[in-house]
């Protein structure tokens, strides 16, 4: 399988990295409107402009952008064009985000998948298989600890802001009741903290920025939220990884009385790094999707899990049923 | 969808039980060999060889029989007149028990869908999306606390034996070691230990009982196995409850250093009434295959998740993922 990467910032970066160690994926080249960029491997570097010469030369691209901007404007130049996958995370935006891949892809006979990353992604799937095998079940997601990128760059939209780091906290205790069976009624205040890392600028008025974090409304405003001001120093050594986790529960008691607990958690030192393999397993399921003649966009509901192993049929069953 | 149940022991029991609560689902009938069965249902009831009346009037079949005898035996008569789903579970003979489904099935062009309960089932799912996604990644799967009905059984067999139970657990010094990271190499007699309560007939030999449980291969030579004799009374209060649980845990360090951790888990208090739930959202995967004209034997490998919900591709999209 050929592939290109589009967009070379976290998850781009990480993705030519991921992909070189994976027997059945041959990166071709490296999409990016900036000219000055350098990469990590033998692929080819190409301004976005020229991505239409490929065609014939890359079975999918990767578009690795981010969510705010970068793939809403790019998928839809693409999709006439190629297959892809992404990991578009805008969750209150993905049925507009998936209605309009639908019809992109269809103008060139083109399948992609949108939304492959772990949330929306492999948790997803999670709360999908939860709900169809235990109809009405209670289930919670909850995320962290770990960085919130949109979160993080919601504060540096602050005026006096130099950087800023936000970590998104599950409430243990209210995580604790639901892993002991009980259902609570939440909010999703409840459910999590916000704790921000923020340097100001020399003059910055502190009071002033803490008071805009706080209050901001959608980001911030009615959750728990802490401010603390750092040194630039303290931000550069202690605050730039981009751990993150997050877990999705069950709870279900059924008309007999019996009750059931499902948990799927996961701890990642990297968010992006993690992203990368997420999308190239599912880039060797739209793959395998054009090879049947598979058209439109499609999400990780509509995927077999056999179409993202390498592996045979036979050995999957003999391994891993 | 209509569907009718092979088998009334444990699994059929909750098969039908919970089918009453799923809207899109009518249970037409009930087969079994025995002739003095009651159901809890208005399904009708026949004997099995009356099953192929109903060839035009079910859908998909739930067969719910033992996979040491009853499958074996009853798959390959059912599979060439009706569409399947069953929970077979010897994992040492799936691919051959995979090749007779597939067979059987295109004689009469339909689909079955082989060993889909929990492990095999849920737990596979999460080993091969595990694999895809992270490759040479280090898993381990967990059984218990739970009862084995194979153990347990191998236990009845023998000589002056009454009623006996037999609990799986994890040891649980090496499941923390996984959990915190750890990459130990393990072999199968490490990860469970096996506790057995056993009522013995009046004169019965218990010393002799505990030589031969202890020392029966491939059930529980090598293992860490305890024996305790129980009375009666104890055994039927305390010790007939099918609760199970389970974990598959993955961990995994890039090339780049990053660490990732990944655990599904379940606690289940009626395995049987578990069994059947998954049972009937693959039936819903089958039923779908079925109006595609797909043929032949599948596993939950092959199953996209949202085939196994009633809900619309949109209402996925739009509340799960």
């Amino acid at each position: 399988m050929k592939i290109g990467i589009v967009g070379y910032g976290n998850i781009g970066k990480q993705a030519e990295n991921v992909a070189k160690n994976i027997s059945d994926i041959q990166l071709i080249a490296v999409f990016s409107r900036r000219k000055d960029i350098e990469i990590n491997s033998n692929a080819k570097i190409e301004h976005f402009d020229n991505i239409f010469n490929y065609k014939e030369a890359i079975d999918i691209l990767l578009l690795c952008g981010g969510s705010a901007t970068d793939l809403p404007r790019q998928m839809p130049l693409i999709a006439p064009h190629f297959c892809f996958v992404d990991s578009f995370d805008n969750h209150s935006k993905i049925s507009e985000y998936f209605s309009v891949a639908d019809r992109q892809l269809k103008l060139g006979n083109n399948v992609g998948i949108i939304s492959a990353g772990w949330d929306p992604g492999l948790f997803s799937i999670q709360r999908v298989i939860n709900q169809a095998i235990l109809p009405d079940c209670y289930t919670q997601t909850f995320w962290g600890k770990g960085v919130s990128q949109g979160h993080s760059d919601a504060i540096r939209r602050i005026n006096g802001v130099k950087y800023a780091v936000e970590y998104t906290i599950p409430n243990n205790q209210i995580l604790n009741k639901v892993r002991n069976g009980e259902q609570p009624v939440l909010n999703i205040y409840d459910k999590h903290i916000r704790q921000c890392y923020v340097v100001a600028n020399d003059n910055a008025n502190k009071q002033e920025i803490k008071h805009l974090i706080i209050n901001m409304p959608d980001y911030f405003a009615g959750y728990n939220t802490t401010v603390e001001f750092i040194s630039e120093q303290d931000y550069l050594t202690n605050h730039t990884l981009m751990q993150h986790a997050g877990a999705v529960l069950l709870n279900k008691t059924s008309t007999n009385g019996h009750k059931y607990q499902i948990e799927y958690s996961l701890n990642l030192d990297s968010n992006p790094e993690f992203t990368a393999y997420v999308l190239l397993a599912y880039a060797r399921a739209a793959y395998r999707f054009k090879k049947e003649g598979v058209i439109g966009a499609k999400t990780v509901f509509d995927i077999p899990p056999s179409y993202l192993s390498a592996l045979s049929q036979t050995d999957l069953i003999k391994e891993y049923l």
